[in-house]
Order: structure tokens, then sequence, then C-alpha cells
């Protein structure tokens, strides 16, 4: 194959996610690779994927990666754990020459090499945990891996709502976190955050799990895998001291969505960069 | 007019939500109307409406009628809040010979009637408060009325996961329902559940807020209205010794529709009764 040409590497990342949970993984990648330019597609209007169907989701992620395949994306993060789990291998089907990552294998990575004894825990959406991709890609890398799952339905609305501290929310998480660390079976040493949304709930589930619980998110692993896959295909960026441009595209509710992201995003969202694009168009 | 033949009155009632909340809507009008065929009709491949726009909200509520109006219903019950408050003027005039209730009217009617002090607090989703649709439902019906809106967002999700009592549950619902009763401004005296999830909240929210706070819902007042409208038209069914046949159509994940149906309905769903039906083929 000849080298990538300058210009095939300017052109920006996408990534996609169900709503505003997946800019916590934004963040990660636009701390890694700041000179980059990002897209971001939220599908608002559906939102939330965790208690929907598996064929459901494919078809709403194979929709979203056709509209940043549009805008001319050089790589996919496919942001939201529960279209990682069921439309990862379709989508890279679909695109056999993109760059196209979940954020299961990664956060499934990062658990197997933090954790000691082998005893993970993995915390997500209904649909994440009964899917059990998380589980089985722990399993495939780490066969002596005792995991333990966990659907925390709630989270998403806590962390939505902007519920990220306090005692009330702590009772609230230790509800559903118990069986994580019930009597009869060894502690887990490992949690993985299996959701976007839960990063933002990260101090207070390690006030609740405790300090020996190593607290996995696969954000920062998924953006570290972006870099060096973008670096072996020389799709890097060329410029490296300018500040990338994020874009953002919804499929509803664009006020709503950039008032919501300050809670995920470290980065002001300026509503004026945030796209409403219509859903019908991409089918 | 000629009168309605027998024919047209045994034809089923149609009932519409973004997903189970409806249910509680359901419950009532099958008690109330025990006789009558029913076709629900659970968006939940969209679920929930209450933080999607109100031109998205709008959009669903029109193809979802059209799919009733296509099942030949002699009347639609839109049994969402957030839709009532968005949609039901346009749906009629999509179908001006079709009766169409929505539950915005009668939870006001209800509340008005029950209040001795005009001090009303209404308590909903996001979207259904925002919009402020019972406040001036109650305002046109009771100008002075002094109208305490109060979205709770959480309430939805924990409604659905079934936590329906207890101490944790009565804390956050407390935590929602403080600002309704602060000692700055005289009690309200009734409280509007203006949402179809929170009938199954009743008795805890009836703790937090006190035995002289009168709990509204609209379910049992829609279902009234909708048998007062149908007998003046002459569409009840002419058979009042049968039960009626309940059908249930879903847009997505009818396993999941029938098991979390439990919580909001008094009748067991069964699973072969729940037809998933295909979104795009109602535009």
């Amino acid at each position: 194959m000849s080298a990538v040409s300058q210009a095939d590497a300017r052109r920006p990342i996408g990534v996609f996610d169900s709503g505003v949970g997946g800019l916590t993984v934004l963040d990660a990648i636009h701390r890694a690779l700041p000179w980059e330019d990002l897209v971001y597609l939220g599908d608002t209007a559906r939102v939330p994927y965790g208690t929907k169907s598996a064929d459901s989701v494919a078809r709403y992620a194979r929709q979203a990666a056709l509209a940043l395949v549009r805008r001319n994306v050089k790589a996919l993060v496919i942001a939201c754990n529960t279209a990682s789990a069921v439309a990862l291998d379709v989508l890279r089907e679909s695109y056999p020459s993109l760059p196209i990552l979940g954020v299961i294998d990664p956060g499934a990575e990062a658990s197997c090499r933090a954790s000691r004894s082998g005893r993970i825990g993995v915390i997500g959406t209904e649909g994440t945990i009964q899917g059990g991709a998380y589980q089985r890609a722990i399993q495939r890398l780490r066969p002596d891996a005792i995991v333990t799952g966990q659907a925390c339905s709630l989270f998403v609305a806590l962390a939505e709502e902007g519920w990220t501290d306090g005692e009330l929310l702590e009772q609230v998480l230790r509800r559903y976190l118990a069986p994580l660390s019930s009597g009869n079976q060894p502690r887990i040493d490992c949690l993985v955050l299996g959701c976007t949304h839960f990063p933002v709930l990260k101090s207070a589930i390690a006030n609740v799990v405790g300090d020996d619980v190593c607290l996995v998110d696969s954000a920062a692993t998924t953006a570290a895998a972006l870099y060096q896959q973008l670096d072996q295909l020389g799709e890097l960026h060329p410029e490296r001291e300018r500040t990338g441009a994020i874009d953002y595209l919804v499929t509803d509710g664009p006020d709503r969505f950039a008032r919501v992201a300050g809670t995920f995003f470290s980065r002001a969202v300026d509503r004026s960069n945030v796209e409403l694009i219509d859903i019908p168009q991409l089918a």
C-alpha cells in the first residue's frame, strides 16, 4: 500500500455515542491527541441504548457510522459500551479499510493488567451486562479470571442529573455494589466502569468499594489504543502544535446536549458548535 | 350524522405511550371499561420522551397515531404526559373525526377539584415541567391557582428499576420534593403525578409529602373522560358482559416489555400478545 498522504492524515476522527456519556471518551481522546480534529455524534433522539435490543442498537450504530463516514473521518471510535458490544464486528465488516475501535476490548485489557487476583467486577447498563461482552473479553485475555457482572440501571440517570457526590448518592451506589463484595466470595480487586457515564461517579464509587479496589474506565485506554493505531498507520495529524477543532452532531435537542455536556467533558461545549442532524437521512 | 353502527362500536381503543409507563393508564381504562378491546402501543425504541425535544416527540406521536389508526381504533388515548403536552392538538387536526384524549387536561381537572387552597404542585419529567402544559391547563380552569412545577428526572428510572418502597427511596424522593414544601411559601394541598411512571411510587410519595396533600394521577380521570366521551358518541362496545382483549405493540424489545410491564399493570402481560412493529413503516 502507498503511504498515507498528508491530506488523509488531516481528516478528523469520528466518535460515536448514544448521547452525552461518550464525552468522557472524547475527553480522553482530546487529552491524548490534542492536535486532532474530532467529530462527535451523540444519538440523542434514541438515547439510552442500554435498555434497547441488540438489533436496534446495531441498526442505530450502522446509521451513525454512515453519518460520520460521510464527514470523511479517518478513524471511528464507538464510545458507547452497549454499541461496542453489539456493533463493532458489523461496522468493521462494513468499512474494512477504516480503523474502528470500541471501548470493550481496551477496558478489558486495562482490567487484566490492573487486577492481581483475577477477581474482576464489571458494572454497566442492563444491555451491556446481560450481553456479557466484557465478561467474554476479559476471559479471552485471562482465562483464569473470575468476572462478576452487575447491571447498575440507575447510574446513568444519576450521572445525567449531576448527582455525583454526597451521602445519599453513596447509599444508592452501595445498594447496587453490595453484591460485588458480599461475604460469600473473595473480594474483587478491580472494577471496570463499563459505561461511559460512570467515570463522573468515580470518586463516589471509590468511596463505596474501598481504596483497595482499582477502578478501570475504558476512556484513557481507548484513547491510547487509538493513538497507537493511528501512529502505526502513519495517520496522526502532521502538525502537533495545533489544537484540534471539535464538532458536535446530535440527532435531537442540541440545547440540552450543550447544557448537560459540562458534566462529562472538561471543555465547555459551545452551543454554536452543536449541529442537529436528521436521523432519516442516515438510513 | 347517522348513528354509529354496532360494528364501529366493536372496534378497539388505541392507547399510545413512549414505553411501559402508560400501562398505568391502560390499567385504569381496563378497569373502567373492562368489556372494551384495547391496543397499546409502547414506543420502546425511542423511550424516554421526557428528555427529547418537542419536535421529535410530536413526530413520534404522529407516527404512533398512524400505526393505531391503521389498526382501526375508535378512539385514541395519548397516555404519555410529554406527548400529550406537545402533540394533542396536532393529532386532533390530523384525525378530526377520531376522539383523541390526552392525560394533561383530565389531570388538571382532577387537581382543581381536589385542591381547596388552590396551591397545587406538579411533578413530571424535565420535558413536561419545562413545557409548562400542566401549569397552563390548571390556570385555565382555575385562574387563582398557584402552581409549582418540579422536574423529577430520576423517578422514571426508579420506577422502571422496581424501587417502589423503602427508606432509601424516600430519601431520594425527599430531595426532589423538598422545594414543594419549603418553609417560605404556603404548603401545597394537592400534588399532580404528571408522569405515567409516578403512580407506582404513589405510597412512597405520600409518605414524603404527608397525608394532608392529595395525590392526583391522570389515569383514573382520563379513563372516566374516555368512558363519558364514548358513551355520548354511542361508541361503547354493545356487549358489557365480555372481557376485552388487550394487544400490545412495541417498537423494540418485546421480552423486556413483557418483563417490566408487571410493575405498571395489574394484569400479567403475556409475551405472546406483544408484537414487535417496525418504526420505519410508520413514517
